[in-house]
């Protein structure tokens, strides 16, 4: 089956406004089994929308258009499709009921111009909006004047902002779809998040072992975003569940602990999961990262219960004060430098009273950089009940790239250590749970 | 002139990422006089890619593609494109040696298969990648076989990853554009940020001054954001430039200080702006907004010449001890109270000894709220060479939105200040210069 998305809006062409239609319909087609093979996005004019409209009914057995349905002029997503397919609209009585009861609910006057939201073109289908005026409507294109053999196809009209959309598309349209053009089979994705090992060295590492599975109809693909690669494992039809447990197997076999979760999954939220199985706090002293590494773990709900304090010390006499960094060492080897980032974490660690304790220092750019430390440089630190060990690790790029790529070295670093202190008692810290 | 863009990537078909570039290559076109007609995102896979880019040859004088450069098996978009076109590939020398380059800075062994991003089809200009290893390409289409006429078109492919993307199209598209396809009129589009303001508001005081210009041909449009409101102003033409002035002035004079920034402006590089003009420093106690402060501080350039030290002082025991909040503070009025706001704000100005601090505490949730301090209460404690000052807002929302919008109102809050210092002789901080 072959659907297509046409998202309608000049706001869309000019920049000023991200596209989230797409990927939240095409997030839960995929997930009912329908494949979304090409989306459009068109400005609001006549010629583009119709063009649009045209070629995708020439290809797809399902269209999905949104935006254009608002009370303002320009809005013509419905008027053009009428006319595109030769169908008079009418103005539907129970739909105007509704936009006069909306205004009514809101104490507000209907503005004249909104009662051409109830005009609906002959034979489509009303899909009701709760949440606005405008009606979703959904049509059988049948005879289908654009494609080969005049073959239907179903054509469903979606308004624009998302907080109608999404429960109008969840509560009529679902529904409509799994009668009409019920999903030609099971479709299966998971996507495995990977961190310290590059793109390429992710594809030597499985391509061979996966090539039995690809062959047979396993998509894998490969994304790779700041400071991580996910890999994706998606198949569809009746053998779906089993080939894509299969390949999960293999990559985790091949990938081991490089893997650090699930699609959905960050970093962060598997640290603060590991360190609440084992009842463990954290405690983090930042410099360049400037805070970039407590506000992440801090997105995660219940952060709280294990994180105690992160203190963003950039200047050095902030290391000094709040972490105990000697001024000898600050002098003899520069704030840059093993081991100030080993004092940070010695200090928050006993400052904050935490049972580990992350620390980063390092050169984040522009300016600041030398021969020896190149902007990029960064010490990373980590105090645990055992002990402090320092890694240093080289980051060029922007200062934002910078700042996310070291934190998610930093929290990688803590999640591999926290999950060998669960498999090796003797490094288990004290409250740790012997189970975990 | 007609402007298409092509978006590839599996990825975004099943709903897994979010397409941003849509929206940044729409607005950078848009900004220098070149208008998107049309955008298309397809599938990795040979067939979708081939025709996409097909049709947009037929139709547009500009087609820009994204993604599949990188070096795995499904970044095809070098191949088909060479293939569609009849070029042959050859491996580039100097992109070869830039690759090589690329793994040796860091550390680490080059793939076998990232050779394949050296190679270039024949007549194509390399548009060089300092952040990555896939260059971009650039080329003339002539004759081009799929328009009418053999008119010839401008191709050009660009890397998939942002952080390569954004930098490429600013160094070497550019340049490129304003060459060999010259914008046909000028465009000019300001948009001027506003906080503390709601759209409907803003609106309400900007759509009587502004109607004249705007029946003059101004595109006048709002966009709200989280924690603040965009005001665009744009037009096209010989006249395009006076009008905008003209409009932006009667914005200036309607919003005042609500306006703090124009397009690209963030609150905090406003800041630090402001607080390296008046050589004055800054400390922060974060509690729920858990270093989202610190960190978008330190993402402006420069930043440590202004900012001391930020204390993500989470728990109770990290406020009384790195902040000297008292015992009896939190015991009488919880952590979240207007006393603990206040103390904070006071505890790190002087342990960091800077001219301002700012704290916050608060219920970001989704859990800890009480029917007298639900989710989104958070009280925002300013410092100053003058006093303490706290306000209680209410941001109900999701944690990190809660987060991103307390922060918005704390830098507010801190811009205004200073500003208000900078006219205000009696209330400057003595470092300031006289003349800001």
């Amino acid at each position: 089956m072959i659907v297509e998305l046409i998202n309608t809006g000049s706001e869309l062409m000019l920049g000023r406004v991200l596209n989230t239609h797409q990927q939240w319909l095409c997030r839960r087609l995929t997930d009912q089994g329908y494949t979304v093979s090409r989306q459009v996005a068109v400005p609001d004019t006549g010629p583009d929308i119709r063009q649009a409209v045209g070629e995708a009914l020439a290809r797809a057995d399902l269209v999905i258009t949104t935006g254009g349905l608002g009370p303002t002029s320009d809005d013509l997503t419905r008027d053009l499709i009428a006319q595109l397919l030769g169908k008079a609209l009418h103005e539907d009585a129970a739909v105007l009921a509704h936009i006069r009861h909306f205004f009514e609910c809101r104490r507000r006057e209907m503005p004249a111009r909104n009662r051409v939201q109830a005009l609906v073109p002959a034979g489509a289908i009303v899909l009701p909006n709760p949440h606005g005026t405008a009606p979703g409507l959904a049509m059988e294109v049948r005879p289908n004047p654009f494609r080969a053999g005049k073959r239907a196809s179903w054509l469903v009209m979606l308004p624009g902002p998302p907080v109608e959309l999404h429960p109008m598309f969840a509560e009529s349209v679902l529904p409509l779809l799994r009668r009409v053009l019920p999903p030609s089979g099971e479709f299966v994705c998971r996507i495995l998040r990977t961190t310290g090992i590059g793109e390429s060295a992710v594809q030597e590492q499985l391509d061979a072992p996966l090539r039995r599975l690809v062959e047979a109809g396993l998509d894998l693909g490969y994304c790779a975003r700041p400071g991580r690669v996910d890999v994706r494992l998606a198949a569809r039809g009746s053998e779906a569940e089993p080939r894509v447990a299969s390949a999960e197997t293999i990559v985790r076999e091949r990938l081991g602990s490089r893997i650090y979760g699930v699609e959905g999954e960050d970093l962060e939220t598997v640290v603060v999961r590991l360190l609440a199985e084992c009842k463990a706090t954290l405690a983090l002293a930042e410099s360049c990262t400037g805070g970039c590494l407590a506000h992440r773990v801090t997105n995660v709900p219940g952060a709280s219960a294990v994180f105690l304090a992160g203190l963003v010390t950039y200047s050095n006499a902030a290391k000094q004060k709040f972490l105990e960094v000697r001024a000898d060492t600050l002098a003899r080897h520069g704030a840059v430098s093993e081991p100030v980032a080993r004092e940070m974490a010695d200090g928050v660690r006993r400052h904050a009273r935490a049972d580990y304790a992350l620390s980063v220092t390092g050169i984040a750019g522009p300016g600041g950089g030398t021969p020896e430390k190149p902007v990029g440089t960064v010490f990373i630190g980590l105090a645990t009940p055992t002990g402090v060990a320092v890694e240093r690790r080289f980051n060029p790029g922007e200062r934002e790239t910078f700042k996310q790529v070291t934190a998610e070295q930093a929290l990688d670093w803590l999640r591999r250590t926290l999950l060998a202190a669960a498999v090796e008692p003797a490094r288990r810290p004290p409250d740790c749970a012997p189970d975990v």
